[in-house]
């Protein structure tokens, strides 16, 4: 059959049946509009949407090409490939096929009657290379940085983009009910870390956790056990794990998992692109009490910045408030990282980053605002010995907070 | 313990009981030189090392950090995080503390008495804001790309490289072995990926296979089976498949897999960040001899491009003799893709990124070089039935070729 033809008939079909959901207009629209209050406060006249998730949050899908967004009028999807496919999944009106990026002003001109002047780019992942061919492309126009634009329309959450995130941290439920029969003593880290992806992947998690940088990878496999606990890595966490070379020096490694050792499993889970992040403790027996009472240290500020969790409550109190704690409970030395190596945040935003707004972090002063979706990671370390935490993504609702992980809160010991 | 008294004392230790493996000074100090005579070429004073691969390759670690490599004199490591760990994974011998990137510049200037007028970046990836944040922090220099210094560098593969990559392929021969006792009629695209990924992590695969891209996204669950096998997606290969949903539209999908359906499994694989791509058929019950027709054609037109293969090959030369005898074979419309949506390569290059130099392809005219290392994959599509391929990743010897994917090359029917 000719391929197109069988797209346009048969692909929406076969995806559907096999769970695909679909943006629908209205939740586009609302997007735009969102976008489109923070163009206008700083004049921009269009913006240029190049990267995978700010596309898929405008458009609904993610196949190559780029989106171009006018302050009035019609938003204007140029597909590189798939045309057909961006067509059954986008509910954008106006597709058209871009066989070269030369040819991106004439269309946008045919589009819209004129080049814009002042042009929108995301300029925090936007390669150099490509920031100097648009400037060959659109030699009069004024380039502006939108990404924060783009940032704080996404930092607030649509029911939609809500219920998704609920899936997610379904998958994740799922996965921590298996993976007390799946540990064994014995075991390595990382065979743990890939059975338990293995079952995320069975229920749908889509095995990619997305994160805004270009040299932070975000992985699901962050299994530490005892002494791999205590290790700090590149990533900006309170522990990073050994992992499995210098080549990816984060999460689990090939060392074995033996009795009594504080087993923690930090695990993301990803439906339709959004995220749930997650962290509980394992052990295999009774893991000593110098662990089990930094684990009920950690609940505890779990619990209180929960207590904080509603409209309106500042981000960077929140935080400061856990440090005292922290101290207060004898952690001082040990909450969120060894000494020196502390890091400063205690919860990040989350939807299909793992690195949104908003950060409850020293240094970030702005409310918790409904619709909001974080993840709180109270953790302590001690080097050489092992960490213990535990995690949950939460949403902030009009008077207080719902957890989106809904994984019971204990130390899993088997 | 002390945090970094710990690291200094045991991690090594550790890393090594674990099967790490650190790059030798001398493999840095060869690799550095080969930037060197780049960097001589064009008239580079320094360059700043900052994407994560490149790190990598130039100081054998990738701790959160910059790389600063004078023309002449010593290289020097700037290390934000974990700086311990950097001293213990990398050869190099200045490495310092990096506080805030508005230090750098003292570094640099306390390292090597002066900062460099001609300064180069990896423009190919660089984030536009990082850009600018460069032009503050070095208000008197002048920034080139030295991306195609990199790639040029990276294309050949030292003895040591090649041995990563022999071990990658080695993981990824268990997981076809595997593939076969775990293949079930019923199963979904999704969950074989997941638990052939399971297997390969077992063995030390590193989860993550990386991709020089903004947007381009590298997984190992590209399962397609009958129709799934036919569809089209953002990437720039011949099937995309189905995937999860719209965020991500490509690989696996929770299609079931049924008897006597073309089942495309291609799986990379990752050993201390270094990758090998295969691809092998599978079916449940003997699939339809349209499939295994299609199947030796590939297997004819992979054994020509290893005919070619050795040094002073032109690499546009392979792929248009691979076209024309995609022709003769009597699959013009099929090869590569469906009419329209048909790629223009036969091989990519392969190494820490999946789309290294060369590419054996349409436009790419230029010979291969002993050491250089591709997957050549020819792949036959029909829409709304399915597709077959046949992939091994390849090193240019010094007369011809050693293939690093050691798994039998024949249709897996169980």
């Amino acid at each position: 059959m000719n391929h197109g033809k069988w797209v346009r008939q048969e692909l929406r079909e076969l995806s559907k049946s096999l769970g695909f959901s679909y943006a629908p207009t209205q939740e586009i629209k609302s997007r735009l509009a969102r976008i489109r209050a923070g163009m206008e406060k700083q004049e921009i006249a269009a913006l240029l949407v190049i990267q995978k998730m700010n596309h898929y949050y405008l458009s609904g899908m993610t196949q190559d090409g780029f989106l171009f967004i006018p302050l009035e009028g019609k938003p204007l999807l140029m597909i590189k490939r798939e045309l057909e496919r961006a067509k059954v999944e986008s509910p954008i009106q106006d597709i058209v096929a871009l066989r070269s990026v030369r040819e991106m002003p004439t269309l946008i001109q045919n589009h819209c009657g004129k080049i814009p002047k002042r042009l929108g780019l995301e300029m925090d992942v936007l390669p150099v290379k490509d920031y100097f061919k648009f400037h060959k492309l659109f030699p009069k126009a004024k380039f502006l940085d939108v990404s924060s634009i783009l940032r704080e329309a996404r930092k607030i959450k649509s029911s939609l983009e809500i219920d998704l995130m609920r899936k997610a941290g379904k998958i994740g439920k799922k996965v921590y009910q298996k993976a007390k029969k799946i540990l064994k003593k014995g075991m390595t880290e990382i065979e743990f870390g890939g059975l338990l992806e293995a079952v995320a992947k069975k229920y749908g998690h889509e095995g990619l956790l997305r994160v805004r940088s270009l040299n932070y990878e975000a992985y699901t496999w962050h299994v530490l056990s005892g002494p791999t606990g205590g290790i700090v890595s590149q990533s900006d966490s309170p522990m990073g794990g050994l992992g499995l070379s210098p080549a990816f020096p984060v999460g689990a490694s090939l060392k074995k998992m033996r009795a009594h050792e504080p087993i923690l499993v930090d695990f993301g889970t990803c439906f339709h692109g959004y995220q749930a992040d997650e962290t509980r403790m394992f052990s295999i027996g009774k893991m000593k009490q110098k662990f089990i009472d930094a684990y009920n240290a950690c609940k505890e500020i779990h619990d209180t910045v929960l207590k904080e969790t509603r409209p309106g409550t500042d981000c960077e109190a929140i935080f400061m408030k856990t440090l005292k704690l922290a101290e207060k409970l004898g952690y001082k030395d040990s909450y969120l990282g060894p000494p020196g190596l502390q890091t400063r945040f205690i919860a990040h935003g989350i939807g299909l980053e793992l690195n949104e707004l908003p950060f409850i972090a020293q240094g970030q002063s702005y409310p918790l605002e409904e619709g909001m979706t974080f993840a709180v990671e109270p953790k302590i370390v001690f080097p050489g010995e092992g960490s213990v935490g535990l995690e949950n993504t939460v949403l902030v609702t009009k008077n207080g907070y719902e957890i989106l992980t809904p994984i019971e809160q204990k130390i899993f010991q088997v």
